[in-house]
């Protein structure tokens, strides 16, 4: 093993700056994980809030022996009929409605939302992309084009790219006072597709986070998707439901956070990955039979070389039945609340929160200056972050400004661990009322 | 385990058909493989010729011990420091020209071209690309925008998309009775940049494959690439090595394809994928210290979130290990020269074989219904690869014209295992000859 010092100057030279480390003024290296929990080089515990990918514990053991299981068996390319796959796409159908039942296995999030495009593109034949403000959909070329997140610090907006209003309601357009912000948030994007007509352009996908993540945490109003949905339809486009982040029961009540709009509303394509293979390359994308028609139409396949394959396959088999056999969603209910309940408890001694809100463990905790102004507090958020780690307890940011403290742990997060971070909160932010 | 039938109208209904199986009229079910052998539901063995990805055989032990190992310790992000990337990176450093330094870790081939696409913008600040005909460089929306291959079949050539002629001395432009063709094929691609100059464009990047694949198993002529590479840095563009079918020593004498063209030759970015983790998701791109500040100096992350985890490390290590303690590159030159050897004592028979090339373990048989006029004999190739499988063994074609049977096993393929395709193709052969 190198000394830590070793790494960090191996990684400064060998690997491309662009892939930042967290902390970077002192970044923490990590050799060891279980459950909820990090282990640096002199095996100091770390409490992990963020790692949403290692969505049932870090280094579950029935997802490794899966894992190990199939690799000494066979791990062909997909060319070849193979009962993984088929198991995995029927495991997978029975948690969507009905219509969304054909699947295509990739090997990242980003690649799945690319592939979406495609879909959606060969669908409709119209070119033009509505996404919410902020929105982050993955690094590749294309995805950069439909991610404001990136595009307004890079290569600016294309024309054929349309940003709408982030449905936020404690800093948005329309907020927690107003009589119907899933009616009002909508009807923006039926003025983007309004003002895309009046140019000549016709829609061929809106394409949203369930729950926008690096927008800062945020819940959609129930009811938008639905609204927007009718629009989007009616246009001639359809609903791409970006579920990289938040699937797989993450908000507890439901497997897929679109869900949480009602039985009323379901997306035409779905995309799916971070937490779906436990840390594992594996994303995958559904969507409707008459739209997986038009793609194969156009008569030219479509191969991802390691893409549902039958180790990838076993792997998120195994996650699926951790999910059950744990009652992981349940948990994610139980400790959830919990969480957001304390963190609510919390606002009450602290005006610095200015916001608490979540659902399951997808908790956003807003930081402001002033609770009247909704300043945001981002250097406070950045010394919550910073002070946490120094307490061995793993956050990070998110939100145009970064000031809203994110939690998104594995799914085996406790009660206790719930607690403690929240005390540790308590401190922090005491010692930042009191100037510390 | 479900019945063959089953599984294939599963397959049917829940996975989009765009996603191909290999021999469609009767596909094969595989449920098991060691070395260079698949296994299918009756226990029946079949010989692999066509697993590249599985570079150092299937279910090597080695690298599932590998896996497990680290599977059961850690598998965070890269945002952590660990030393699996570290010396990793440093390995693959160690194989490749001093210049190229910088890594980013992936987990696909395409994802590697899509990011060396981002890196040779950032760097050049030009648009154009280059590309040999017939190419294919991966599944995302950017990369079909490159691949002759597919966009011919789907959304067209870009105005910035340029095709150089494929310097395929069996076939193409200038052929093997040419006095040099390498400088030939070279001033091919400074036409091409002409043509660009008078229209105003700029040239970003010529990206090529080092053995262009689908083009039909080609060998660029010795020289071509340093021309090349003159002209394009020249003129402010990068030279991409698309290295994702063919490094890691399948040519037996070099590491990399590129090294080919000899030691004055470096490219500016190289690309690997397929054969890099012996079928897990994993794929890197290289480039130099230069094109790296580049792309850190748009301040810009970029986050691949399975990309260069501590599995996937573990896992490139143990291929990089096996590929040295088995000599795989040996292997590869005396198997790979044993068979081309044997094929050209069948071209002696078969006036069929129009053609046989190839470097190591990277074979194509080009079948011609002339020798003259050398017309692709394309369905004589669909006929040996059905005949082969119907005698347990799996070979696929490639080129423009479906007409070369390519060989890409696994690197343990064994001289029994070379003498007892080419007697099959023999037999086969006969058959076609005398009308059979």
């Amino acid at each position: 093993m190198f000394r830590k010092e070793e790494t960090l100057a191996m990684r400064n030279k060998l690997i491309g700056r662009s892939c930042r480390l967290f902390y970077s003024d002192d970044p923490v290296k990590i050799v060891k994980a279980r459950g909820q929990y990090l282990y640096d080089e002199n095996g100091k515990q770390y409490l992990d809030c963020i790692s949403n990918v290692h969505h049932v514990g870090h280094c579950h053991p029935s997802v490794t022996q899966a894992a190990t299981a199939q690799m000494e068996l066979l791990n062909t390319n997909a060319r070849f009929l193979h009962d993984n796959i088929v198991h995995y796409a029927n495991r997978l159908a029975a948690t969507l409605p009905e219509k969304l039942c054909v699947f295509y296995f990739v090997n990242s999030g980003s690649e799945a939302n690319d592939l979406a495009l495609r879909l959606a593109h060969e669908y409709t034949k119209n070119e033009d992309i509505i996404v919410l403000d902020h929105a982050y959909h993955g690094n590749l070329t294309s995805l950069i084009d439909i991610s404001p997140y990136k595009f307004q610090k890079l290569n600016g907006q294309k024309e054929w790219v349309h940003v709408a209003p982030l449905p936020d309601t404690y800093r948005g357009l329309y907020r927690e006072d107003h009589p119907d912000p899933a009616q009002a948030y909508a009807d923006t994007v039926k003025d983007v597709i309004d003002q895309m007509h009046l140019k000549g352009g016709k829609v061929c996908a809106f394409f949203a986070e369930s729950l926008p993540s690096v927008g800062g945490q945020i819940l959609l109003p129930k009811g938008y998707s639905t609204k927007v949905a009718e629009y989007v339809h009616s246009a001639g486009g359809v609903f791409v439901a970006d579920e990289v982040q938040t699937g797989f029961g993450r908000v507890g009540s439901h497997y897929w956070a679109f869900q949480l709009q009602g039985d009323d509303f379901c997306p035409d394509i779905v995309t799916m990955g971070k937490p779906m293979g436990n840390g594992h390359p594996l994303a995958c994308l559904v969507t409707t039979a008459e739209i997986a028609e038009a793609f194969t139409g156009n008569g030219v396949e479509y191969f991802n070389t390691f893409g549902g394959n039958p180790v990838s396959c076993a792997i998120g088999l195994a996650v699926l039945d951790v999910i059950e056999t744990e009652d992981l969603r349940g948990n994610a209910i139980r400790v959830g609340t919990y969480l957001m309940d304390l963190l609510k408890q919390l606002q009450t001694n602290h005006p610095i929160i200015g916001d608490v809100r979540g659902v399951g463990l997808f908790v956003g905790l807003e930081l402001v200056t002033d609770k009247e102004q909704r300043t945001p507090a981002t250097a406070a958020a950045a010394q919550v972050v910073r002070r946490l780690k120094d307490k061995f307890i793993c956050v990070s940011t998110d939100g145009p400004w970064e000031n809203v403290v994110k939690f998104k742990p594995p799914m085996c997060f406790s009660m206790e661990d719930a607690k403690l971070v929240v005390d540790r909160i308590d401190q922090i932010l005491t010692d930042i009322d009191s100037g510390h």
